[in-house]
């Protein structure tokens, strides 16, 4: 139980939905209500159940609610947080589950001066996006990085902690800061590339693109699925983490650089050095139980693909 | 029916092993042979049957065979082939599987003076290696290119083509330097890339290796799995395809350096428009039948990761 007993949730797409769906089926007695800036996604969410109840309003959504999650691109947060202000029940915590967490803090403390403001970032999520993308299992085994503000009330931390436990996640606690440093090198920094080598191999003269599809096991598929993740959200990912993601795009370039240099002076040694040690991580992301152990996920495995 | 009478299989790895496995399953007629350089391999492939017969050299497991095929690292296929030259049948076709086709090809054809040669090139893989790694379905719905030379007797690439189609490869054929740049596009670079970005993180100051590994739900770990292949046949693949990989390098470098510019100067239409259009390239490959369209492959999927 996370003691929480209303949870509204601002925008339901694939977390916003995976959230209302894990709500009810591992918090039954918790009230949940939803709301979409989108008609359309508005009824699809009525359709599928995503909440107890979707509203026609941001304000109605959170109206009495002691819980409030922003499940919307971070760019979109200060607004979203701007249209609940004169709504928000007294006593209740504000959370989001933003790919970047220093921007977005700044931007809810602007728009709810003393509200319980506690950034949340689920680490979880499928290239798929929008109301009929959301499941119940999608934070299961996942961790869910929660970046209090120094002056945050410790009962209220707790109390959100124990909320995404409840939903399946793991929960761990750091700055804003840290939190954004280390999503940009496991995720934000991933996506820029998979979507540059995407465009790149869609681009080109001398290899057409039905070729590239056509030839995409041999190791591209797998940047595809990344690539196709949605467009607003990570626009807004790259421009509100820009610093962390340049630093670590620096510090990628000047590797890819290195092994460039290695390929160039037909260097083999340097290559099969490399190329050793980059197999160990993945094995510790099989033991942390982060990844599936099939061969190629199970994708061309003996069942056929 | 492929019309060959007798396969030998030179290396009993990922391809070889699975070949082996492929042509037991779905060409019972046809007798298979196999070798291994390595002792310890020959004696797991057997215990696996890999081959109908697991030989104690080259030259044993090629005699009277009139399909031989190179299941070798790529810097490894010009030794390989020396080791057959006095043993082969009159009248055999040598192939290979290797990701390079030039360089190869080139390997081959001044090992086996006179030898009916036709390169080919299964694009299909798994993360592992090893005489355990194979299973008979691997090249299922597979694209197997073969490159043949100028001088190739048509009736032979017929019966090649037959045989990797027996396996259910579907056959493609083009020129070795296009096979080449096509590859460079489609697995060498996107390897290059995730070996790179493996090693990025895991050598960062300020983010530590435990927390990359827990936090690699968020994109990472999609570049662990290729970042795991093989380190010996991944060097020599970029020390065999070394032009065509540095062409395809210096475009995705080009191309990132414009995603940074964007992101430098908060260009956020710029952003969006990119990764709009990458989207497309994911739906191609999913109707092409060359990747799963479950959420994140079925891993966080409704019965859990």
């Amino acid at each position: 139980m996370s003691g929480f007993r209303h949870v509204a949730i601002i925008g339901l797409g694939l977390l916003g939905g995976s959230i209302g769906l894990a709500v009810r089926e591992f918090l039954p007695g918790v009230v949940s209500t939803g709301y979409d800036a989108d008609p359309a996604a508005r009824q699809r969410a009525a359709e599928r159940g995503l909440t107890g109840m979707v509203c026609a309003s941001a304000a109605e959504a959170v109206a009495g609610a002691d819980l409030v999650i922003l499940c919307v691109p971070v760019g979109a947060m200060g607004a979203a947080a701007a249209e609940i202000a004169g709504a928000l029940a007294p006593g209740a915590v504000v959370s989001d589950v933003g790919s970047s967490k220093r921007t977005v803090a700044e931007a809810l403390a602007a728009a709810l001066p003393g509200a319980a403001i506690i950034p949340a970032h689920p680490v979880a999520g499928t290239e798929h996006s929008g109301p009929d993308a959301g499941f119940a299992a999608l934070f299961r085994k996942r961790w869910c990085i929660i970046t209090p503000p120094d002056n945050a009330d410790p009962a209220q931390v707790a109390a959100l902690t124990a909320f995404w436990e409840a939903l399946g996640a793991k929960v761990e606690t750091m700055s804003a800061g840290h939190h954004d440093l280390v999503l940009a090198v496991t995720s934000h920094l991933p996506h820029l590339i998979a979507y540059t080598i995407v465009g790149t191999a869609s681009d080109l003269e001398e290899v057409t693109r039905g070729e590239v599809i056509k030839y995409s096991a041999g190791g591209f598929r797998d940047f595809t699925r990344i690539a196709a993740s949605d467009p607003t959200m990570w626009r807004d990912v790259f421009l509100s983490n820009r610093d962390a993601v340049l630093e670590m795009l620096d510090t990628f370039s000047a590797d890819l650089d290195a092994l460039r240099t290695a390929i160039v002076s037909r260097d083999g040694d340097a290559l099969f050095e490399h190329f050793t040690r980059t197999r160990a991580i993945r094995r510790s992301i099989i033991a942390e139980g982060q990844d599936d152990a099939r061969p190629d996920f199970g994708r061309s495995d003996h069942a056929g693909g």
